[in-house]
This record gives C-alpha cells, sequence and structure tokens, in this order.
C-alpha cells in the first residue's frame, strides 16, 4: 500500500519540483507557491473590481461568493512565505522585511482575510455597504503591499 | 468612496494583468493563475508525500491541517479553468478535452475535493487510516491527470 501511495504520489508532483534537491531550487519553489496563491487570489478579486469600475454589473452573489474565497486563500499567506528566500536571486517582489518583521507580516495578512470575510457578510446590506466593505478590504490589502512588496 | 476604491484596487492588481486587454493576454493570466492554484496545492501535498515515504515523521495535525487546506483549494478548479484556453500558444499541460468534458473534469475535481475531506477525517483514526485515505486522494488527482493533463 506504501509503495502504491508513492507511486501515486510522484505521478502526481511529476515536474513539481516538490523534492527539489538544492537550496536555490527550493527558494524558486517557494516564490512561484507564493506568486500562485496570490493569482488566485487576483483572480477573485478582478470582478469586484470590474464592479466597482461600472464595467460589469454589480452581482451581489458572485461578490459573496468570491469574498468568501478570498476569506478562505488569504490565512494561507503565512505558510505560503514561510520560506525565508532572502538572499536568493529570485525574480520576486517580495522584500526581506517580510522575514525581518514575520509577526507584523502575518497580522496585516490575518486583518485582509478579516476584511474579505466582512465583506461577504455585508453583501446583505446591500451594493452601498458590500462597496465600502470591499474598499476596506482593498485597504487592507494596501497595507501589506506597501510595506512588503517592492514598488514598481 | 468609488473612486478611492478604484485606486486602491489598481495598486493592488497593479502588474497583476488582471484586466488584460487583448485575448491572449487573458489567457496567459489564466494559464498562470490555475497553474498558481495548483502549485499551493501541491506546497500542502509535499509533507504529507515526505510522510508517505518516511523521509519525514509522521504528523497527524499537519496532516489534518494541509489535507483541510487542500480540501478548500481543490473546489476552485472549476473557477481557474473555467476560461477556454483552447488555441491558444500557451505554456500548458492542460489538455483541451477539459473544454471538451467540463462536467467530467469538474465532477473528477470535486470527488478529489471530497476525497481531500475524507482524509482530514480519517487521521483521528491512526496513521494507517490516514495513509490508506492518502492513497485515495492521490488516485482521485491522478483520475484527472490521467485524463486532462498532457503526459510528460
Amino acid at each position: 500500500m506504501l509503495k502504491l501511495i508513492i507511486v501515486i504520489s510522484l505521478t502526481i508532483l511529476a515536474g513539481s519540483n516538490v523534492f527539489a534537491a538544492s537550496a536555490d531550487e527550493r527558494a524558486q519553489v517557494a516564490a512561484e507557491t507564493r506568486q500562485g496563491l496570490l493569482k488566485v487570489v487576483v483572480s477573485y478579486f478582478g470582478p469586484i473590481v470590474g464592479m466597482a469600475r461600472e464595467q460589469i454589473p454589480y452581482d451581489e452573489d458572485l461578490v459573496a461568493k468570491n469574498a468568501a474565497k478570498i476569506s478562505t486563500l488569504l490565512p494561507m499567506i503565512p505558510d505560503v512565505f514561510r520560506r525565508d528566500t532572502r538572499g536568493f536571486d529570485l525574480e520576486t517582489e517580495a522584500l526581506d522585511d517580510i522575514w525581518d518583521n514575520t509577526d507584523d507580516f502575518e497580522s496585516k495578512a490575518a486583518t485582509a482575510a478579516e476584511r474579505a470575510k466582512d465583506l461577504a457578510a455585508a453583501v446583505a446590506d446591500g451594493q452601498g455597504a458590500a462597496m465600502k466593505a470591499f474598499g476596506e478590504l482593498g485597504a487592507s490589502c494596501k497595507a501589506c503591499h506597501d510595506n512588503y512588496r517592492q514598488q514598481n
């Protein structure tokens, strides 16, 4: 059974570099994983921005659904940023301060996750309340980016 | 308020290409987003594989925690694969069959999500039960990969 599990697992993980041998490879995987998480967050964020910009119609079900997904994704930030990649040669916008101030970084991520939950709840109070809550979620994202993400 | 939201949102999304203008760019963003989701899944999967391979000690709390995270991520598969990227020039292992057989693809993803929940629950019954449930989760991943992912 154990052999079967290993064979299946290796098939699944083929090419995924999860057992990356070198420290450089592990750092690269870590960077791609955290960028991956944030790309998924952005994919749920995008339609709500489109609504705020009045490019697409307000859809309360979609706002609630996407906010709920975002609220489950943001608590994964501490996990995917756990590997300290300071000093590695990576294509990354992650600043070293993340690992200098881990508690603050994780606290800001937790606040953003709470704001996403608030947004999911605010939908019941109408579009105005939802857009206000969305603004607060956005501000909580920005608070983290301002400190821990390279400014372009 | 609305202007503030938009300014904040654009700051957050800067460089993320969520408002990608061309169909090619949107397809590229879609491919990166779905690859991103699966990289996060793999990051939670990896330590459990390490335990199955006896490279790291069995840790029932970590298995339960990671299985729970995987069970919240896998239901996002239909969302991130919604954009049909058949015919685009992309670095992707996603086969066209995903969009030819969407119901089957999504059903296989749903099964895998259920197996992840089963794994989280099986931890309470001990390491043997957890590893058996992990094998079943792995088989459900493989069932999808065998049909919908390019074989290397």
